[in-house]
């Protein structure tokens, strides 16, 4: 169940024609490109039926990007909370796959107050960095509690490791990866998509659906920048280390303060910055 | 007017506190991180008003952003349009500079369906990539008419002069770019924020509002890599050619395709691809 599902189903590239121009001089190619589709989200519950998101993606793992945007959104909290995830048919052809219903235990929807602004804007006129973590704490996530520490060799080990499980990246140079870590640096998972969050949620939707949740022993590592959005992510799925090759934004640091994410960025060669709970990372830090 | 406006307001960088390791060796550092913060873009007409989005973005040009934002979504079509941009006041000093209102000539607020659901759904139950690409027709978008032609040496300069005139990005490594070039590659103006379409929302906001559209003579050119969203910015503001250091994807060209965008990618070193639209620079093709 814990195996590595990095091959994208086909259709996660698309074949295009270009001119390649090398010194002004053009020469037709054709070339791989990472393939960017709607995805659609609705939500059912009894007669009740809502379209929640429409979202771009990357073709694949689509149940698992659905519970797990579901999931970081706060709409499901745990896996028995849905009955059933499918496509829904009834569509011409060239749609059949653009559209998931999610069907949730239960006779109606829940409120969907907080999702249809994207923020619980916590006053009537105004949003600031705050009322952010304050509307994350309000949606019942609360600071991570675990006990996992971390290596730092393990961590320097990690940018390689996912270099050399994402078949598709090096083929399009367009894809974005989550990738999931034990902290012996074991890899677990790893999603691809064009968006950054779509690839976090399709991991976390993943563990969500094979109740692997919560994720409170594990490490999870970003092909881009950290941004709040991203440790949001994390800090809902409870995942303790989350590291990025690229610079965090200055909310992420605070989400990651607040929430209890030890937070690593710039991962490159020998270094890395630990901007957020240090404690969970096996360091010598020398007196000064 | 049309000088460089690179630098940002401050506070679009944030200083914090890290543990810089270095061969498992930590020592405390302070470095800046670019700032992320909610804005909240509120629509005003007569007596009517609403909020229309809360994004993420980085403090600086949050007129310009709105007025991008709008104009990008079809809600605005000309600087005529807009009677007056303001922060709000009336809320805490923390939030003072996080909620911008746009006020509408007219007495009400206009259709916003397809702003609502970020798509216009063309069937029932379904989306695709097709639907998306008209979708943007049935909003006014036409396919860009251009007889603007540029040299390959000019699209090869860009990079190294988007890098010299981007003075945050060598600061904190995480913002994103949308710099605007005539012809002859000269630079017009430059935006920067945490979010790839912000950057280019405040590019075509600036425009907008200094009544500089539409763009049928300009390059833009992406720090990042080219998505739907994107290009279909790019060609609302009817700007002939898009050029990335990165790759797009696969819709990001069938948007070029469809509305006549020139796109370049892999803008790097001597070396560039053409994905659409061609006929725009000046090309030597051997004989084959």
């Amino acid at each position: 169940m814990l195996e590595p599902r990095g091959e994208p189903r086909a259709g996660s590239s698309t074949e295009t024609r270009l001119l390649a121009v090398d010194d002004g001089v053009a020469r037709p190619r054709f070339d791989r490109l990472a393939t960017e589709d709607p995805l659609e989200i609705r939500l059912r519950a009894g007669t009740e039926t809502r379209t929640v998101a429409i979202t771009m993606r990357t073709p694949g793992a689509d149940f698992e990007l659905a519970a797990g945007f579901l999931y970081g959104e706060g709409v499901i909290g745990r896996t028995e909370d849905v009955s059933r995830i499918s496509y829904c048919v009834d569509v011409p052809a060239e749609q059949q796959y653009n559209t998931v219903n999610v069907d949730l235990v239960g006779s109606s929807l829940p409120a969907l107050d907080g999702l249809e602004r994207h923020f619980t804007v916590t006053s009537a006129c105004g949003v600031c960095g705050k009322a952010s973590l304050e509307a994350l704490r309000a949606r019942g996530v609360d600071p991570i509690v675990s006990e996992a520490r971390v290596d730092p060799a393990i961590i320097l080990s990690l940018p390689a490791r996912l270099r050399s499980a994402q078949g598709i990246f090096e083929k399009t140079g367009g894809l974005h990866a989550a990738a999931l870590f034990d902290l012996a640096g074991n890899l677990l998972a790893l999603r691809e998509d064009v968006g950054r969050h779509n690839a976090m949620d399709k991991l976390v939707g993943w563990g969500l659906l094979q109740k692997l949740l919560p994720f409170d022993d594990r490490i999870v590592m970003l092909s881009g920048r950290s941004s709040y959005e991203l440790v949001q992510k994390a800090a809902s799925a409870c995942i303790p280390v989350m590291c990025s090759v690229s610079a965090p934004s200055s909310l992420a640091v605070d989400v990651a303060r607040a929430f209890g994410v030890t937070l690593v960025g710039f991962l490159r060669d020998s270094r890395f910055n630990v901007y957020a709970n240090e404690r969970r990372v096996r360091l010598e830090v020398p007196a000064t």
